[in-house]
């Protein structure tokens, strides 16, 4: 039997569709972000990069960076086990509390990856309660749909960011079924923002768990960067915030907070929690050392929506068209998957833009876009030297058009 | 509806049952492997780790641990995004490229984990092959069996290392459906390795891919530690290898490595592998420094295996009874989760000998154990200590027995 064939036929339809994807191979340089040296030949030794979702450049900051060497000559490059089994290292547990402390709850709990936080919480929480309902946001996350789907719960989608929805099918269900409404603050393909307020009523009147997903929130929103639920002064309304230390904090894990009894339930039972090694002391050592920073710090967070504002201003004085947001990110739809691979082709080889073209299966098909997530470290130069090449391409793609 | 009672409730069970896990928070002492730093109220200040699956110390090694520093202080301490959106570093290629030439395969493919890259792998082959069947050994790891699981591919289970078995359920089903023989080399809680040439005999014949887990085993065995299907000369007629950054190799990551169409697959429809954050380029450097060591140098594994040996030969004089393997890890049966908790707690509180006890569910209950497994950092003096103190508590337990 000839398996390679059988993968070659459906790769073979992937790049048919334009959807198949080559990825860009670059070294960001610390210090210097957000450029990067490039590894592609056909792009500039040195580009840009304008889709990270190390938000604030904090991968570069020095503290951040010198609280993991501290750890690594400290403790060594590896956990060495899982967490129950010699894995679990003292700069895991005071993570732990810094979390549980920036999102005011008992406790919290670390995963490798916000993935797998959202896989192993969803998972474990639709298959140990018996007879639970998830409802599920039409545009949850990938993590969240595959976690639902392993616990085989019951599903019920509800209409993205509409409580009056989630209101509806809250109430056909059975009163005494325990209900868990999944859903994210910051939707990071559109940038738009849940109205979480209506969502909590609606959860609370019929006695639902709340599941939060603010893994584009945490470190960018909130006073002290708790996200869109801090900002709101709704923490305390949320039953799981679940959040990531690989976008805003620059570093990689996962993690959920909670009740302890809560926390203590998926820690004890959750598959994707027990059976593997546990992330790096040194990468829970930078993450907390990077939330104790923007806990403290607004300066980060001022000079993005200053970078941000900028972009979009510029975009509307060119006639570029950008979905409306009010969050960080800002989508150009190109809505084309072989469009949107030359535009953003054209950008890293002629002008040493790096943006990645979204195509389907992060975004549906018929809705490629170029995303663009303006951090504080995008100097005035870098915003002109990007709204200059889009104004050029847009120019040439309106000739095209008239032309055809 | 009271949600925390709920999660109360199971986990009473858990500690009624005598499952109730608690982590040992430890800060293992770089450059003093295996030494920890404790900081649990009840146990001495340092303790001996007896049961860290950074097999060889590589965790401490300078050169890694050098690598690690170089990479965050080149690119920072996070990718900064999928390897889709601009987390692909320079890093992550020269460790595919490494993983590829370890197991002399066309290409490899990283995960955030080694539970990942199998659940990822084997949960993408198993949806996307039309009517593939998966042949799952008995004792297959929680993260492949939750692969499978989630796949919903016809699962068929045979008889743990019995390639007879696995030839008469292979032969039961239908010639044209692609078959998927997944298992491990060496099981680490038995620490039993397979009849790896009889299965690839088996699988061949019945026109069967080899899907082999060498988590267990990469670093430790073969000539360049490649693992048993090195040892064996057998690389080249597994499929697919899949195994772990985090253990021999003392950092954190899992991958595949396999065919160019197979990899690219894998790449191209991999929800856990599309939708999560990069690992760290410091950690890809980091894990590609100590693949290159130990693919030299056999110091380390010669070493471990005269401590396990050595261990072996004091437990056997002792009249203490282990599970007889050939591998590395040297599992002593309890068989109770009280007792087995209380023989750890004991080892750590009046030894500070560090060795977890293993319970529910990561053995089925009733097969609880104590898993030593002795480094190449374990001097004879902490072989001495541990073999003192196990005759200790053998003798108090036959006492004990005697007067019951």
């Amino acid at each position: 039997m000839d398996y390679d064939a059988m993968f070659n036929t459906q790769l073979e339809t992937l790049k048919d569709e334009g959807n198949y994807r080559v990825f860009a191979e670059l070294e960001r340089r610390c210090g210097d972000f957000p450029r990067a040296k490039s590894h592609d030949a056909e792009a500039p030794d040195e580009v840009t990069v304008w889709c990270s979702n190390d938000y604030l450049g904090m991968g570069q900051n020095p503290v951040v960076r010198q609280a993991m060497k501290d750890a690594i000559d400290q403790c060594g490059t590896g956990a060495g086990g899982t967490r129950n089994i010699s894995g679990t290292n003292h700069h895991h547990k005071l993570l732990e509390a810094e979390l549980a402390d920036l999102h005011r709850k008992e406790d919290a709990l670390l995963f490798t990856s916000g993935y797998v936080s959202n896989w192993a919480a969803l998972s474990t929480l639709g298959s140990r309660l018996p007879d639970a309902v998830i409802l599920s946001d039409s545009l949850n996350h990938a993590s969240m749909i595959e976690g639902i789907r392993h616990s085989r719960a019951q599903k019920v989608i509800w209409k993205h960011n509409d409580p009056e929805d989630l209101d509806r099918k809250l109430a056909a269900l059975p009163a005494n079924a325990p209900k868990i409404v999944a859903f994210e603050s910051v939707y990071s393909m559109d940038g738009d923002i849940c109205p979480m307020a209506e969502i909590v009523e609606v959860a609370d009147k019929h006695g639902a768990m709340t599941y939060l997903d603010e893994v584009h929130a945490v470190g960018l929103y909130g006073p002290r960067g708790g996200g869109i639920a801090e900002r709101e002064g709704l923490m305390d309304r949320i039953t799981l915030i679940e959040g990531t230390l690989g976008k805003a904090y620059g570093c990689m894990g996962g993690y959920i907070a909670g009740s302890a009894a809560l926390c203590d339930f998926i820690r004890s039972f959750a598959s994707g929690f027990i059976f593997t090694t546990a992330l790096p002391p040194a990468v829970a050592a930078a993450a907390c050392a990077s939330i104790k920073h923007l806990k403290q710090s607004n300066l980060e967070r001022l000079q993005q929506r200053d970078r941000v504002a900028k972009l979009r201003a510029m975009l509307n004085a060119r006639g570029i068209p950008h979905l409306d947001n009010p969050s960080h990110i800002i989508p150009v739809m190109i809505k084309d998957p072989v469009k949107c691979r030359m535009l953003a082709d054209i950008l890293m080889q002629d002008y040493g833009i790096y943006v990645q073209p979204i195509n389907y299966p992060t975004v549906p098909k018929g809705t490629e876009r170029l995303r663009f997530t303006p951090s504080p470290l995008h100097s005035d130069a870098d915003l002109e030297h990007l709204i200059e090449a889009l104004t050029v391409l847009w120019k040439q793609c309106a000739l095209a058009r008239a032309v055809a």
